[in-house]
């Protein structure tokens, strides 16, 4: 499938815009493990998701991570093309978490889609609007709840995602997601375990009592 | 003056749509410490900022807040009128912190000229850009907290060596020194002066409340 079918506002686009649009994507392939954008590079286009998994995150000068979201099929990622975007101060990391396609756009293009189009405009609004309200969430998280509460949803929704309870994650990448320390995350996980709620082996956690992590969770 | 002169995109409105919204934009004032927008209220509306100074916050069960940004004349506040973005899953507060006059524009309205003006929807996301940058800074300043006070620290430092609260060095001078960007320690110092600890002029930052500056330095 094309481009097009990947984007909501193609039928309101001209078909100049479409073609001038599908001649200039480029579709490219990720595996697993690679970065796609790190913070500081120069603006590589909007990314459109056409399967697997992407990972977008903050790193801070001392090499520490926090995940800010994840982009899926027929997800958008605005910020690896933020130079498009007037007023945006900030970088993002973006990497391959399970192996994808995707398309890039490349940002002048797009901009002058934004300028021409208020479909392709309050497109991009409605996606902005949904990555603000997930780091916001983040920031409730982080500010509010205490870090067995955000160990215990982290958990949850890994599994979700995996569709699996045996977690193929270790500690370190764990604290990645949360922005913490190994330590931390061992220290915790350890006493999840003592309690139950997880089962701990090299390079995977079970979760063994879904329920109880659940309660946790949510409390 | 009206509305429009506080909006960018006025002149590109037809005059019908610049009609129907100087007629629909209501002008309130505001006293010190009134709440003009509570969390879980109904979508107040769009609100443009003539003069004074207002207060974007979010507010846990608990109570505990956090300032996410600051407004001021010609600044426009979104997300009191969430309901106009698709996607928005969050609630602010906003809050008067200096006697304030300020328009407010239905969010019907409003949602109504984003889709029939390209000229509108990309305001409103140069809008959202810039409050988007102003949060992901918070986030990281929340869990990468450091370089405030290292750059506190520096201020002190700096004074001391002067022999004065009003020092005559550059952003980029700072950024030298303590080994980061200019646009880092330019965005630190607009917090700090937010918060009244300096006075910024060109070419000198003037430390006006040396206490507290001390205090976060020492955090």
């Amino acid at each position: 499938m094309d481009v097009g079918a990947y984007l909501p506002f193609w039928t309101s686009l001209t078909p100049a815009q479409q073609e001038k649009l599908a001649k200039a994507a480029v579709l490219r392939h990720g595996t697993k493990g690679q970065m796609i954008h790190g913070t500081g590079e120069q603006c590589l286009g909007l990314l459109v998701i056409r399967s697997g998994q992407l990972r977008a995150f903050i790193l801070s000068e001392e090499g520490r991570e926090i995940t800010l979201y994840r982009l899926f099929e027929r997800d958008i990622c605005l910020f690896s093309a933020s130079c498009m975007l007037r007023d945006i101060q900030f970088d993002i990391a973006v990497e391959v978490e399970r192996d994808a396609d995707f398309w890039i756009i490349p940002p002048d293009l797009y901009r002058g889609l934004m300028a021409e189009s208020a479909a392709v405009a309050n497109y991009t609004n409605d996606v902005m609007s949904s990555r603000f309200s997930e780091v916001m969430w983040l920031i409730e998280q982080i500010m509010w709840r205490s870090f067995d509460q955000r160990l215990a949803g982290f958990l949850l929704t890994e599994a979700r995602l995996e569709g699996s309870l045996v977690l193929p994650v270790t500690h370190e990448r764990i604290a990645d997601h949360l922005g913490t320390a190994r330590e931390v995350v061992t220290r915790m996980l350890r006493y999840f375990q003592s309690e139950g709620m997880v089962r701990l082996a090299r390079g995977t956690v079970e979760i063994t009592d879904e329920k109880r992590l659940e309660a946790l969770a949510e409390s």
